[in-house]
Parts: structure tokens; sequence; C-alpha cells
């Protein structure tokens, strides 16, 4: 957050800011139907807007708090809808559009393209929702996105025969279910961070993702950060957040 | 790696590269008393020097590969090294140097200073070894570390009277145990990308640490990437890695 | 239970009792359709009547114990009734009523109004319909409640604006799935008990509430009781037992 | 906190307060020895001072912090404190003093009594370090305690015998290894609300104590409040916490 | 196996048997359909049948299979199946007979009377179709059963006041979800062998079973010996072996 | 328990027992040393004599409880002593016995002999501590011991060759780590009830007895009832029940 | 992989491979539908070709990477292929056949025999669609399978009568759910390797597969490798492998 | 076993051996000092002999053993022997040699060389214990070993760089700790099969071993067989066993 409290404690004393302003810059949400508090101000704090996570929500509840964002935020986006959910949503805002493989919806927005390129991996065909999900909102946040499919560790030329790819990301999202390997192998080889999010798709001893989970916690080449299963969403923020840190630094 | 096989290929071609050349260009590891080989470009080619992981290994091995790559790195170190390991290392190198509280044994040198800073978080007293040895990384690595100790979410006034800190950093290493909530409170407050290093201190439902990584891995704020319990080496490559990459992207 | 088995045996020795009443007082259960065995006498004993669970039991089943309940309390409820099962019941019981996002449905009450304030909080907004079991429970025995949904810690100030509800309550129900953190939040911030309740809302390796259970019983904070995941209910009693105490003991 | 945010930021709009009052008012901790940061207005705030958690600090950090809390506190106590630590700190602080079965240490206080009697029950020999742990808390607080020894549910009538000293208290902390059923069966028989302390104690499929945290967090008898394994301290923290509310609420 | 193999190698250097005669003693199962192997003399060897488990079956197999035992068993009976696959089986078998509940399907038999009575009781109504399956199974293997439901320790006096069906029985099985403390409690009562059956019925942290099954066998009260997650057969079976060697020792 | 609760009213109604007496009769158990309740009625109660659990306990605590037992127990033994704790007791109590493999030690005592034998089986050399723990237990219970040592399953003919054993047994308590797959095996042979006991032997994957335990739980072949691991001592007093069952059947 | 780099290096060196060619020989994939890289030399290096796992996949994706196998492969397959599955398939490849108890399907291949002889082994009538998965993949591979079902531990005998094909076999696939003893027993019997597969066949405690899984790993006898639960395929590749060793090293 | 109950059988009937005779074909074991019975035939029934396992084992029974085999084997081995077992046991096998890496000791022996080439390969130096547990296995059985100490997965080509390693081997021991990717790597890059043996050696999120357990279970790539974790010796025994099969199947 840009102002600190002590700033704000001064303005005040100042005279230059009456209290129930003071308190307005801090309380920045929009309550919504009784149900959900709005975070209008996250995309300043955090660089980031909120974004709706639709999983046990309801499509009311999600098309309420869809529409209490769409007055205020110039990306307004809703993740883990499935298509029946999205048709009924269609009703009510029919401008709204629909990324069926990453189960992404959002209302129209123009992304201010953001500098840096993220490199997005999938170990196999069947990681590619989580893929989708990553590359999806990572170009919405307005970021360049390189796809990289089906390249996973035990037929490892797929990768190597790739490498240009590797070379051009500013950040990696490796993606893998099964044992998961891929971050680790491609973290040693390339000198840019690595986000790793591990997917649910496996035999039985995967036990819904456990397995790639921890083989990303452990892998033995440094420079690593893991994120929850299945969670693309949240290893495109990362991986977002990451890149945004880097124009800041300048 | 910055060298393509495409190009090398065509270096040979021309003749300009022999073939055994370009073999030794991929091959640079050197191997040490029969039990190591050490990877002397991973320098160049991920960023950071490989360091020796003292646990599970005799004191004769770390000497040796410690003397190994003292010819050819500017930074050596090793982490894990338990207080009487050191005193019998430092029979046979009288220059190490020893941080007792991040268990770090380094031979002298000279970090050049690289952009960016690192504000390293620690939830209580107990974590501090692991805040230690993330802290020490990140200096010997060049970086500039501001250290916040003992600011868990239990008294969350705490935190949030040291906004300061957290706003002049560019990449913040939060570590807790027990509950380990940390992360999750402080990635809602900043815009910067958190590394989360889940500790293994607590009460017996901690479970050596399962706790507070789950609760890391599951945090509702996005921004997170989380690394293996107590590995505050590992958190500090990563938060680098970040840096570097903000560094090479302008 | 007020009466000591040693009085009932002085009782009995007096002649003021025979052995058949005084097994009666101990035995005061119904048996119902061959299932069940209503413990009419809970109230008396541990302050709050038996309820029905639902889940796991046939329509039917709930049936005849609701009928055989109506006969003897002044409270009559069941918990997880989805909505199909409550279309059922209301054939058989055409009084019942029903919380819907709450899946409780109850027979005709008037609660006695009893002393003191429960705030029920929820840290998202999938969290509400666990939110609501607590919220529902505890006016029906007769509590005051606050409600305060979507203040879940990655947007703590969600949480600090409103202050004067934790304020307000004597007890505090803090419910949570994804990471868990509201109630070591919440249990810094006041003085009085917290009810901790994990939901297993959250990407995969919430692993189901696993995780937020954990985070809620490795807390930093002290004063704060766990309960089951998802149990709604269950908060609601212990809060509820928290506020007899109160009562009793002045 | 007694003082909410927007009477702090009247005051200093009023000029009554500056904002360097107003900050300290928040800032209410003291760091010691570049490691911690005691809160000294969490008494105000929680109702409870801090106390120092003795695992996995060194006896020097501890020494620091108690004296560090003596001018300020009127009770300075220190949890597990293994008797050879407690032997240091005693060179140090020759006034401290040891409760052993409890592993506690405090300096010499005088606790205003409270109202309200703690009952604190062990199912097994075992488990009488964490049933002291929690009996020494409760009484170094000012509360009456009742302990009630060797009462698990194997032998069931040692627990029947006893309701006189169940019904006496305002609140009743359980605590049991092995299979953990006490709590369960407590809770029936009672009024008032359980906490329940799982401990280690126990052969192999315990787990450390995840049996009886399991059998906890899943009791059939509401009103039931589980805290972490072994945390006598945390047991009574909460029992402590209930006590207060009520007398709050007279 | 009342022939020993010393006994048939004997016989047959006698030439009192043909090694074919040797072979096929101990040969005795039929291949049903090439996907069983029926065990037609574990009944002599076991002194039960071998029972057709029917999850994970087709139809058409159970059918197959049940055909195949007809021939030769006193008793057939499968269990696990539902009432789509029971109604299914009806047409092939019209004389199969079904047990709802149990979900127990059974040829007409008309067990032999075996000495000894088991009681057999379920902590909560949800627990009846497992229940069921235990008692339906020892009845069908021809002994009494006496069945008490609904009997859970959170009502500890609705199990004290029947101990006289306790006394009655010479093998109890206790079954019961959530937190499974039902044996515990039995088990310290009674002076006869406990079977105890853990069912998945409960909330979250129950994990299907893994709460009550770990009470169970971490029960400080001895004589209790633990079966599998909702396996009434299996724990009627064991019951049912108690009594048969009873009844051999006399 | 022989008089219940109805006879004792009864009487008391009669005149024929005072209040006092019947409270005595149910309070049969005698505080030591303000930690323990010894429960001297529990021989009666549940056939055998309460034992003490000597893991977690003091010396002191534990020589304070067996001389109280002397005095009233015809068998007085103490569980899990290891060699130095048994050296400090002898010091106390000269007449003590100790058994150094299955790490139990007794008052001298005289057991009757009971009708029925158990075989005791470990499947390796490892697991003999537990399978004295048993074979001891048993004896001193006063039945008749088989022990059949090292006969695991992947020299299967170590087992067959040993039928003999089998047969002569009564019950059955069968001993394993590693795998654990003894009891499945031996239970497809016998047509005696069998007891499985899980132990902690074995490399990573065993992870301390959960496999075998597992295993044992799983067995497809039904009459195995499964104790906690590496707890022989409960093995064998269930075996003991199963056998006093037999005896009181006749 | 037959060439080596140093090879194709030497090659390019001496002009007789030009830099493009050298990158093909590594490059053998194809790009397909944008989602997969078929590894088309696979076969080459690994000795099986790539096959199509059809779970987390959709039927228009397998579709297009059967059509781009089948012009390069001998051998087409993809297995997890349920009916409504297949019967999408048909549509577009007429040719498409279905072995709907192993659920795979193929194109029209004529498997060049190979040497050697797979016995698959079932402990359950239950395991049949893993054992008919890896005995119909063994067979596509050109091996000769021996098929033995319903041969579990819990009536040995069943397998000691089949003694003769455990002697035919040249490797042994055993595969088991419930408590997977199975391969530990087989692997005492025989001097072949056996590939051991758990399965998720059982009641609750099995865990999905986790007992037989753990079984499995621990076995006290050697010479078993196990793979993943339920993993008829990987068992069946496995044993191939150790067949094709075996054809090599003559 | 080579020869078949039928023919044993047969022999008796046509008086060709006595049943006495039968019999001690199939008791081929030893009984050494009452707690261990050595499997003399093994080495026939299964190729390899029994070997004693150390580990839960008194010097005594170790030394016993050593000493029972020692009359009939030609390879007398131990594992786990640390090394003051070691020296106690010199002192009684004066001729006992040891490889302290491998905590292995034999007796003298001139192991009759085998063909076939085992390579065994480890991910990092802190395997060696493991690695040296499977490759002096290997060799005592006769076997040539390639060992290749130190190419984990993060620096990928220091394992591509000794392909031709991985080229002379008929079956590989692939070693790893951490994450545990090196065999998914390996199987990818090979024609033959893969043992894979997890080590317990990593950060606290490995628990000991399980993370690379479940990596190598959940491997994509097929060929790969997994056996315990730190079980260097049975993946020896695995690798040896399949280059019997070769031999045999020639």
């Amino acid at each position: 957050m840009s102002e600190s409290l002590q700033v704000l404690l001064a303005a005040v004393a100042a005279g230059e800011l009456s209290p129930e302003a003071a308190l307005e810059r801090i309380q920045n949400y929009q309550i919504v139907g009784n149900f959900a508090r709005i975070d209008h101000r996250r995309s300043d704090r955090t660089g980031f807007p909120e974004v709706v996570y639709g999983a046990s929500k309801t499509p009311e509840q999600i098309a309420q708090i869809l529409l209490a964002m769409r007055a205020k935020h110039p990306l307004v986006m809703a993740t883990r809808i499935e298509s029946e959910v999205y048709d009924w949503l269609k009703q009510r805002l029919p401008e709204l559009h629909y990324y069926p493989m990453a189960r992404i919806c959002t209302l129209p927005c123009y992304p201010k393209p953001r500098k840096g390129t993220i490199g997005v991996l999938c170990a196999g065909t069947s990681d590619l929702p989580v893929g989708e999900e990553a590359a999806v909102t990572a170009e919405l946040c307005g970021f360049t996105v390189l796809r990289l499919w089906d390249v996973g560790v035990a037929g490892i030329h797929r990768l190597l025969n790739n490498r240009d790819v590797l070379a051009r990301a500013d950040v990696l999202i490796a993606i893998a279910g099964m044992e998961g390997a891929l971050p680790s192998v491609v973290a040693g080889l390339v000198d840019c961070p690595v986000v790793a999010v591990p997917t649910s798709v496996g035999y039985g001893a995967s036990f819904n993702g456990l397995a790639p989970l921890l083989t990303m916690l452990n892998s033995c080449a440094p420079g690593i950060g893991v994120v929850n299963i299945d969670n693309g969403f949240g290893g495109a923020i990362l991986a977002g957040q990451i890149l945004r840190t880097a124009e800041r630094l300048r």
C-alpha cells in the first residue's frame, strides 16, 4: 500500500484529511448481495484485481459479483466456470466471453500490454486445462505468453529441442501431473524463476496430485516456487507478480 | 544455457569448433573424490553457483568438495553445517568462515552487489535459524537484505507497524512455523512476489511442518511461491532468481 | 446431570423413590421405529436438545424421529437436509420450515431469547453454507447473531474495518476454507473465545479441509477451540455452551 | 481492542492526540535482543499476557525475553522448559520458580483470583505432564482448579463416581492420549463447555497423537473445542478465555 | 485343515490313497466362467463358506458364481448387493432373497442353530447398514443375535441402561462412525471379546472412517479386535469364529 | 459387571444394602500417589487385572502403583519396562522378576492354569520382542502357549510344515512387520480366530508399522481381529478374552 | 539411444551429416493438433511405442493422436477407454478394435511374436480389469501370456496347485487389491522377477489402493518391482522390458 | 521349485521316496538358537540365498545365524550392520569382511561371475550409502557393476554426458532422494528395465522418502519397478533376478 498509516495520520493531524476520508481510504470494498465484499483497491495494493473463484458459488452469486465489479474494474474475470454455468450467466450478461479449455469467462477487456514474457509448459496433453487457465490469465493481465505443450520428461528431447522457448521467457510456469518432474529438469536448464503447478492427473498413487506436489517441493534444483494443485490461475498471478517487480525495479 | 545446441553444431560443422571442444562445453563438471560431480557452469546456466548441502555428507566429503570448488568459483558455500562439523572443517580449511545461527560456512568472498532488496520476515523467534539461512544466503549472493523478526499474525500490529519495511523490499521471504499464516497476510498487503517458507517449529499437530506447508499452498492471497520445509536457502535462491530476472528484463 | 447417583440412591433407601422410578430417571430416552433412541433429557443434562443429523439417514427415518421429538421438545430441528429431502418431509410434516442455505429444517418454535451475542465470520462467499448452518443454529437456540461474510485475510482491511462487530460479540465463530488463517488473525484482535470451523472449500492441496483444520489447530494465537470440518452446527453449540456457562456463572 | 481506529483518528483530528502518540498506542511492543518483539499490550487486548514458548529457543534468548517482560508484566511465565534449561536460567534469574511436572517456570507473581472453576481431567497417568501444564497455567491466571487424574473411559465408573467434580466446574479441560475418548463421554454428561487436549501418549497407531486428535474432532457429543496435541497451555488459555467472557457478560 | 500333509503322504505311501486322489483332496476349488475359483472346502477348513463380495463385480459374474455355489453349499450368500443389482439377479435366480438394509442376498437356506449369542451394537442410526450386514450374516451362520441400535457414548446412559443385553452376549460387535468411542467404553464394561467395526459415517475430519478406525486400534481397554471400515460382514465372521472356537474347546 | 444397577437399587430399596455400600460396590478403585486410580475390580468385570503400562511413566510412579496393587491382586505386572528401569525398580521391589526380551516385569505369582492353547507366530526374528510380550502375557494369565518364530510368508513352507502347531492352537496370534501378510495366509489355513499384531519393523515405506497395519485390516481372509502396532500385550489379552468366553460358554 | 551425441558431433565435423540432419535425428516427434507431441522414435529408444493414455483426454484429442500415430507405428493403442468413448471413436476410426474388460482399443496390428512368457495373476475376480489391461498389453507386444485368475492368499492352495503355471512363466505380474499379499507369497515360490500391481479394490481401509501398495513395497520377499495402483499397462511394459533385456543379453 | 508336489507324490506312491524323505525335501530350513529358521534351499528356489537383515537384531543373534549359514552356503552376508556391530561380530568371526559405506559384512566368498551388467546410478552424494549397498550386493552375486554417482536431474548434462554407461548396462538401478526424478528421466533414455530406489535424503517435505517414492511410482516413463525406501539390497536382488531370467531364457 503506497500510503502508509503514518502518512494518513499526519494528514489527519494537519487537517488535510478528515477522519472519515482517512477511514474510507482504507475501507475500499463494496458489499454485494449480502454475501460478498469486493476489494476494489486490491489492484492498487497488490497489482492484480480481485478475481471471482467460481467453484462453490451459485450462478446467481457469480452474476451479481461480476455486475458489481463491472462498474469499477478494467478487468473482470471469473475462474472455474463450467460450460453449463457459463450458459446460465450468458443470459444475464450477454457480453460475457468464455474460454472453454481454461474454464475462464471475462467481460470485454483490452488488457494494457505489459513488459515480460511468460513461458507456460505442460508435461502432458491431460494437463492442458490447467495450462490454459494459466496462459489465459497471463494474457488477460497483458503479458506475452509462449505455450509449450506435451514436453514431459519421459521424452526429454522434446524439451531439450525447444530450448529457444525456454530462453525467450522471462519466467516459466511448469505444469505437470503424474510424477511432476518437469519443473526440476527445467530449473536446471534456465536462469529465470520457475513457477511449478502440480496437477491431479495420474494413476492412483498420485493421490489426486499429492505426488507431483511433493516432487516439486523437494526439487533438488533451486529457483522453484510451488503453488496449489491444479491452480493455473495462481501460477499465472505469481509469474505476473514477478514480472511486475521487474518493471518496478528499473 | 546461452549457447544453444544448434549454434554448437553449426560451429562444429563450420570447423570453428572441434567435436572435443563442443563436448567439453557441455561437460562442465568436475569429478571429486569418486563421490561428487561439481557443476562448474551452473553459475552461468542458472545464475547461482552450486552449493554444498552439508546434511547426510561426511566432513571429509564436504572438505574435498569445498577444496575442489575453491579453485573455480567466486562464491564457495555450504549449508546445514553443524558447529562440530565446522570445527572439524576449520582444521582443514583455516580460512573458512561460519555463521552459527544460519549454519552456513563460506570461504572468503566479496559478493558483487546486485540490484534489489529482499525482505526476510520470521513469524517467531523459533524460526530464526531458517530466517538467517535465507538472509545470509541472500547477502552472500550480493543482495540487500532487510530482516524483520517475530512478526507473527497473532499480534498483527507488529506487522502492520512495519509496513515501511514491506514497502522497501522488492521481494519478500515470509517464514513461519505453527499455522504458517504469515505469507497469506503479507501477500494481501504488498504488490511484490512473496516466497513462503514453512518451518518445522510447533506443537504436535504441525506434523513437522506439514501444517504451515499446507497453509501456504492454500493461501487465498495469490502471488505466493512455496518452497520446502525449513529450506531458507531455497527461499533465498528463488528470491534472488526473481531479482536477477528483473535486472535482466530492463 | 443435576441429580447425582448418590442422591438417587439415598432417596431410594429413604423410600422416597421406588427403584423403578430411580431407573426411569436415568433411562430418559425413547425408542423410535427400531432404529433410534431419542435422548429426551439431553436438554436438561447438556443444555441443548438432541438434534437430528440428516446425512446418512433415510427420509423415512428422519420423519419418524422428528415426529417422536415433536411431542416432548420445544425445539425440533434437523441438519444436513438437502432440498429434495425437505420436499419429501414437507409432505409428512406440512408445518416444517426450511432454511435452504443452512440446510436446516425445524418444526415451528419460539426460541426463548438468551443472553449473549455470537459473531459468525466467514472468510469467503463459498463458506456461506457452513456459516448459515452456524448462524441459524445459534438463532434457534435463542442467541443474538452478528453475521460478517467475506472477510478473509487476503484483504485484511475488510476485517480490521469491522472491528466494531468483533467488539460487540461475546464469542466468535470464525469459519474458513483454503488456508484457514482467519481464526488466528481474529484471536489476536479480540479478548473473547474464538470457535474455529474449517471448511472443505479450496484447491487440491486443501485435501477436503485438512489444510485449514491443521492451520486452526496450530494457531499461534491462543484462545481458539477447533471443531470438525464443515461443522457449523457444532461450532454454534460450542459457542452457545460458552454463553450458557457465562449465564450460569453469574 | 478497546480503542477503535476510528476513535484514535478522531482524537488525532481533534488535536487531542499527536500522530506520534497515536502510533505508539498501536505500536506497543518491545524489541528484545534483535530476535523478539514482546507484545506488551496483549494482556489488554486479548486478556492474557504473552507467554514465552521455550521449545526451539536458546536459554540465552529465553533469559533475555523474561528479563524484558519482568519490567512491565504482572505475570511472567515460560512453558516447555526442561529441567536442565531451568538450571541454566536459575543462574541468571535466581528468583525464577519451576514446576517440574508442568515444565513451566515463572517469576514471582501473585495472581489476582478470578471468578470461575476449571476442572482438569486426565485419562491416564502418562498424560500428567500435559495435565499439569494446563492446571498450573490456569492457576497462574488466577482461576480455581480441580484436578481429576486417571479417569479414562476403560473404567468408566472412575469418571461416573466423580460427577461431583464435573458438576462443580464451570469449564472442563479433558486430556487424553491413546484413543482420546474421554472428552466425548464427558461432554455427554455435563452442561458446560469442554476443552479437549489430545496427547501423544500411546502405541504406534496413535501416530504421535493423531488418533486422539481425530477422535476429539469427530466427537458425536457437541460442545467440545479441540486444541493442539500436548498443548496443555493452550487448553488452559481457551478455558480461561471462556471464563473471562462469562465474567464480562454479567 | 484336519488332514495334514504328513497323513496324506503316509496314506499314499501305504497305497491307501492314489496320488491323484491326494491331489484332489487339496485341489478343492471349482473354476467358474473363466474369472473365479470357488473354494468349496473353505467351509471345512476355516469354518465358514466362501461368500461373494458383490462390489466391483458385474451382475453376470455374481449370478454365475452363485449358481456354481448352489450345487455344493448349504449357505450361498453375497454381500454389497445394491437393490438394482438384486433386481437384475432376481431375473436369473427367482428364489433369491434380499435383505435391503444389509444389502445381502441369499439363496434359500436353513441355518443350523449354533451355540452362542452375538450382541450387535450401533452407535448411531446412520451406522445401521453396517450393523444389519453384521447381524444378518451372523444369523445366516446360525447364531443368536441381539441388536442394540443408537447407543453412542454421547448419551452414555442409553448404553448403561442396557447392560443386560451386554451381559447376555457371548461376544459383542461394536459399530461406530464419527469418533468411534463405543468399543472402548463397552470393552471396559464386559468380560467378553469385543469386535470393533469403524464406519465411514461422519463429518469431514472422519476422513471416511480413518478417525474411528484409529480410535478403535488405540483403545485403552484391552480385549478389542478391529476389522476394516464398514466391514460388518467381517465383524460377524470374526465373532462367529470366536464362538466356534468356544464350541470346539468344550 | 455381574451385579447390574437394577439389582443394586433393589437391594438398597429392600434395606439389604446401605447407600454407602452400594456406592462402594461401584467405586472399586484406589487412588495412588495423587496420579493414579487403580481399578481393583477390573479383574471381576473384564476378566483380566489392570496392568501397568510402563512407557511415559516415571520409575517412581511405576513403583508406587506396583506396591499398591500388590496388596490386592494375584497378578501384578508391568509392560514396556526397559532394563534400566527394571534395575531401578529392583532396588525398591527386590522380589520383582524381569523378562528381558518381553520387557515385562512381575511380582511373584502363580497363575492358575486356564483351559485353551494360544499359538504365537512371528514372521521374523526382528519381531521377537513383540512376540515375547504376547507369549509371556498369555502365560502369566495361565494359558498354554505354543511359540513359532520366523515363519514369514517369503518362505511359506516354513509355515506349512508346522501346520500341526496351527492345528493344536485354539486361537492364534500372528505377529508381523514389513508387509504383514502372515495373518492373511494363516487365517486361510485354520478354523480358529486369528489375532493380528503389526510391528514397526521394516524399511522406510513401512512408515513405522502403518504398512502391516493396513495389510492386516484389509485381509481378504475373514476371521482376523487387529490390535495396535507393536501391542503384543493387547494381542494376548484379546486372545485370552476369546478363550475365557469359550470357557464360560460351556 | 543407439547413436550417442559424440558420434553425431563427429559425423557433423566430418561433413557426413548436415547440422540440420543431426538436429532432426534428435527431434523425432510430431506435433498433433496443438496439444500433443508424438514421440515417434520411442520405440527405437526404449523398446516400446508411445501409447495414448485415454483418461483426462477428450475423444477428439484421442482420435487425432491415433490418426497421427497410424502412419508411422506398427502398433497403435490407447488405454483407459471407456465403452462410450470407444463408441464415439469407432465413428471416426471404423477399424478400431476394442477389448472391453481391459478398456484398451487398437488399430489392426500383427504383433511380431517375441520370446518369453508372462504369467499374469489376479488375487480376486474384482481385479480382472487390471489383469486384462496387463494381459492384453503384453499380448499386443508379442509375448505369450498365461492368465491365472482368483488365486488370492486366503485360499493358498489355489495358488500352490497351479505351480506349473508359475514354473512356465519367465516373468510374473501379480495383481492384488485388499491386503495385496499375493506378490510376497509368489516371490517366495519362484526364481523369476515379479512385477507387483496394487489395485484400488477393497473396503475403506484400503484407502483406494494405498494398503496393497504399501504391502508390496514392504514385501519381505526380494525380487519384486512395484508399479502404480491399477496400472496394468505399466506392469506389462515392465515385464516386457525385462524379457527384451533377456533377448538382447543372449 | 523344480520338484512339483505331483512329482513328489508320485515318487512316494512308487516307493521311490519315503514319506519322511518327501517331507524333508520340503522342510529345508534349519532352526537356529530358538529365534530363526534359515531357509537353506532359498537359493535353489528363488535364485538367491537368504541374507541376514541386521537391523532390529541383536549382535548375538546375527552371529549365530551367520555361523549356521556358513556351513551350507557359498555366500553368507548381512546388511544394515553398523560399524560398532561389525566390531563386535569381528571378535566372534575373525574372517568377517566389512564394506563400511554399504554397511554390509560377508564371510569370505568367491562369487561365480554371472552374465550381465548392472548400472547403479545415484542422484546425489548423500545417496551413496544406498548406492553402495546395491552395488556391493550385486557384485557379491557375481554381476558386473558400473557405478555412476551424483548425476541428479538438476544438472541433466551430467547424466546425458554419460550415456555410454547407460548403454553398456543391461539393467539399471536408479537411486534418488529429494524429488526422486532420476528414474523417470533415465527410463526415457534407455531400452532396459529400470529399478527405482527412493532414499530418505532430503528436506522436511520429503517426509522420510515418501516424496521420491511417490515420484517413482507415478513416473510417466514406463519400464520402472520400484522397491522400498533406502532398500539398495532389494534393488540389487530385483536387478539380479532380471538378469538371471535373461540367462535362463536363452
